[in-house]
Order: structure tokens, then sequence, then C-alpha cells
């Protein structure tokens, strides 16, 4: 049985690449230490901004949401419904973990004004009652534009492959234009390391030096029309993030997309825990000495600053004139309020 | 079973990441106008220049000798005695592999001689004839030095880890001081593409910028008293070069050096051997696009040529003043001739 390195009680997780064990209180305490951290190191984004998480209902964006909070930073969610719901209700679901999380959090939040001594104290000092009463967005695809994800898919790729490109650009297309319209400055996401360094191992197998050169934990907001994107928990095991979903007692979807099921990422998770089975710490390593080389130029030629139009139906930035991806593949012939 | 691409005979090779099979006697004609090729695209050396390969009694080295003498290269060999012959006569049998394989050339070259029809016609349609007739230096470690690898390390290392750096070490000095001694002005090593890839992946896992600066297919005799490298095998798989043996009927020694069991590189080589398995031509691409990348400018700015001094001892080349770090692990005293 391991043992708290602070107090000496059973410890609820090992991180041998940190060399450092911990019990739930102490473990708590060293997440939210972490994350504040991260945000202060890579200049994230301030106490006074208005910051709009993207809340899957899944373990990074729920505990993400939960750490901002206990942090004391104003931060709201966004859900996005995308009506993926077979074979199993993975929309519904997530939805309905996402409310819940949001309940919970209002209600300890009543309790902590009645009574001073929560929990909510307990592991941070920085601030004792949480400050902000968090909203929740939610952008439902099928009601606003239609169709399910899995149906837009269909239709514009006559059944070709997974829906997950389209996916993706709906998802970034709506989260950036809610993020502005309605007067945030900075939208984090919950990735963690893993997810961070598949991609990055992707990119770096075929030397995407362009991709290369952009990954981080903070893509500024560069541009007219791009909100500021940030990680938060870049730095954090996936196995450090359910460790914290677990202790807070957080109820998250267990599944993932079902879309998402032997797809490459998952192929480069697997070859990279072996590595990391091999040598612990391998993984945080091959990610912060990416981000230390990246710092030193080593791909700053590749980051290539291209010229952006507004699109002319949404006014949505976008590459190329005329009307941006998003409204090219949905279709879209008149300006729709999400 | 497959079938030649170019005759519609059996073939011997499928190679998947090229979407090419061929016959023994194509596939021989291939492997030699590849690396011709590759010889000629990263300006490795020109036919008239004397080229000394090193050769270990494997199945790259001697592939490689026997592909450049095919081709008309003035190319010698220079194998190296390491002493290693426990568990296994691992150095013993790789010299007399060696030598078998340099006694066979020269009786074929006679045969050449006398009947102009020999094989070596077949293949390559530049040389007929092999013009140049090969010497093989042999220098032995434990007689030139007084103890074999393993000793050396032992004695050095006070019996903690694997005498691979001692060895690496003795190698790569032994190589060069031989090369400029007797006047030649490049050295090729047989290293494959799996080898290449594994260092790569090594040093990327660690982004250690300095390396990856010079990893390329020819390291440039930049300064005084180092000899240009070069690997012309560096774009064939591993499995290429053992086809290339077969068919060539080269005996070479199948074990590898028994220190070699277990390291990391080996480790390497497995998860890159998974992703090749996902995705055929992804080791290839790995290597390639990271060429094209590193032509490109990435990691330029880390290729810091350090000022070089010469030994007090042997005046072989060596960053810091004073004894050169072979020269110290040997406790040379007085200049030894090899």
């Amino acid at each position: 049985m391991m043992r708290c390195r602070k107090c000496g009680t059973n410890a609820v997780i090992n991180m041998r690449h940190h060399k450092l064990s911990l019990c739930a209180e102490h473990y708590e305490e060293w997440v939210l230490a972490q994350t504040d951290r991260a945000i202060e190191k890579y200049k994230m984004f301030a106490r006074d901004e208005r910051v709009l998480v993207a809340v899957s209902g899944g373990k990074d964006s729920l505990s993400l949401w939960d750490v901002l909070l206990r942090l004391g930073y104003q931060a709201d969610g966004l859900y996005i419904g995308l009506g993926i719901n077979e074979p199993l209700p993975y929309s519904d679901v997530s939805l309905e973990k996402t409310r819940a999380f949001l309940s919970s959090v209002i209600a300890r939040s009543e309790a902590t004004k009645q009574s001073p001594s929560s929990d909510l104290e307990i592991a941070s000092q920085k601030t004792l009652v949480m400050t902000h009463a968090p909203l929740l967005h939610v952008v439902d695809i099928p009601q606003t534009y239609g169709k399910t994800i899995p149906e837009i898919a269909r239709a514009k790729m006559r059944g070709q492959g997974k829906p997950c490109a389209a996916c993706g650009l709906t998802k970034r297309y709506v989260m950036n234009r809610l993020a502005l319209e309605k007067g945030y400055t900075v939208l984090a996401t919950g990735h963690n390391l893993d997810d961070e360094i598949a991609v990055l191992f992707q990119n770096t197998l075929r030397w995407q030096t362009g991709y290369l050169a952009r990954q981080a934990p903070v893509l500024p907001a560069s541009r007219e029309g791009l909100v500021k994107k940030v990680k938060p928990f870049c730095r954090f095991y996936e196995r450090e993030t359910a460790t914290y979903a677990l202790v807070r007692g957080i109820e998250y979807i267990y599944e993932e997309c079902p879309h998402a099921t032997g797809n490459l990422t998952n192929f480069y998770k697997t070859l990279l825990n072996q590595l990391e089975t091999e040598s612990p710490g391998a993984k945080l390593s091959f990610y912060l000495e990416f981000l230390r080389a990246r710092g030193e130029g080593a791909f700053e030629q590749f980051n290539k600053v291209e010229e952006l139009h507004a699109c002319e139906l949404c006014d949505q930035p976008t590459t190329a004139p005329g009307r941006c991806a998003f409204c090219r593949m949905w279709d879209i012939i008149a300006l729709v309020q999400p």
C-alpha cells in the first residue's frame, strides 16, 4: 500500500513519473495547484477573464470545469449536442451527465454559502468560496442545423469513412462562434497529455512541420474572429484526470464516442503506453521536450499565418474567399443563429 | 504467389511500401540501382574516390560491400575485432564470415575475368566487370590495445551497465583514424532504415535537437581530422538487405551482438514495426519526411559546430583540449599504431 507523501495516509494514486503518491485530499490539492500553475506558465487567462469550457460529459472536460470553478475562474460551459445516439445513446447520456454535474456544482455552491466549512475550502487555499455561478450553453446540432453529425457526414461523404472530420469541423466552428458572440475571451478544452501526444506523435511520424509549429497549450487569438484556445490539462496523464473525477465523485460518461473506436489516435495511444511502461515519464517528457524545442524555434519558420476572410454568409473567418467550409458542408444559404 | 513486376516469374520479395514485387534477378538489379541513386542523391562519393566500408560480418555491411563493388566503386573493408566471444563466439564467427565473403568475391572476380558472361553482368549494366580488387583491413582491439571490449568496459565502468558505450567510442575512433591514415576520403556503414529510424525515434522522443540536426545519410568531413561518413543503405528496410544477402548467397553472422539483446533500440524497433504493420510505408515516410523537414531548416539552429582540438597523445580530433576520450578510456600513455 502506497502512502501519501504529504500526510502518510493511504494514497489513491502513485505517479511514477513524478515519484509522487498522494491521498485523495492532497491529490485534489495537487491537481488544482498544477492546473493553476499551467494557466500561469503558459499565460492562458487571468482571473477576471470570462472562460468558456467546451464540455462533452467526459471525465476531462467536466473535471476541467470543476477545477476552474474551484480555482475561482469565471468558467461557463458549452455543450454541443451532436446527435450521436446509435448504437448507444452517446449524446443523450453525455448531456445528462453534463447537466447533472452543473446541478451538483450549484447545489454545492448554495451549501457553501450556508456553511463555510464545506469541502470546497479544503483543497484550495486561494478561493474559499466559488464566486462564479456557472452557466451552461447548449447548442444542439440537429435542432439548429437539421441533421445529426452522422447524417450530415453520410450526406456529404456518400457513406465513405467516419463522421469524425465533419464532427471536428462543426465543433470547431460552433465553439469559436459561440465564444465570440457571447463575449468570452478564451475557450478551454479538456485535452489531456495522452490526447496531446497522440496528435503530436501523428504529426511527428509524418513530420508535418506546419502542424508541429502550431501545436501548443495555447493557440493565441492571433487574428480577428478567432478566439484564443487553451488546454489547461495538457500536462495531466489521462489516468490523472480520471482519478480526479473519481475522488471528486464527478459522474461522467465512460463510453467514448462510438465512431472513435479503432481510430488511429487510439492506436498511437496504445503504442505510447508501451513506451511509458518501458520508461515511466516517457510520455510527459515527449511533450515537455517538444514544447522546449518548439519554444527554441525548431519549427518557427513553418508557422505561416494564412490570410483570413469573412465568410460571405456567416461572417466567420475562413481561409478562402466565399463561403466557409462549415457553410459549404451544411448547405447554409442564409445566416443561422445557433 | 506474387509475381515479379518486371518479368512475371515468381517474386522473392513483395515491398508493400513501394507496391513492388520482384524476382531474384530483378531484385538484385533494383537494389543496385537504388543504392547508386542514394549515393548520387545525397552526394556520398564519386566513382574515383576510395571508400572504406565498415564491415561487421552481418548482412547489412557485407551486402553493402558487395553492392559497392558490383557498382564499380573502389570499396575496401575494415573489420574491427572487438573480442566479444562469450557466451557465443560472436567476434570469431563474424571475422570468419567477413573473410569468407572476401574470398568468394575475389574468386568470382577471377572467374569473371576468364568468362565474361558471369552473374556480375546480369544485374548492373553500368559495370560489367568488377575493376577493383578489394582489400580487407583488420584491427584487432585486444591485440592492439590489450583488452577486449567487455574487459575495458568492466575495468572502466566498474561492472555498471553494458559495454555498448565503450564499444561505440572505440569503433568510431578506429574507423576514423584508419580511414584517414590509409587515405580513404569516405567511410561507409551498413546502417539500414530500421537502424536509422530507431535512432531517429529515440532522439525525437526526447527532442534532442542537437542530434536531430546532425542525423543524415551523410556526415560531411566538415572539420580537420574527421572523415566523411555515409550510409548508402539508409532507405532499405532491414528485410530488404536480408533478402539481398539471401539471393546473393552471402553468408553472414545471424546472431546479433550478445550485448545488444534487450536494448532500447530493439524495443523501439518493435514499436516501429507495429506502426509499419498498421500502415505500410510508415517507417520509410518517417525517415524521408524527417530528411525533408531537416532539409527545409527544421533544427538548423541547433547544429552547433564545436571547436576541435588535436589529442595531445594520438593527434586525433577531440572536443576538449588534452587527451581524447579514447586515450583516456584506454589509458594510452604513448602513441599506439593500430
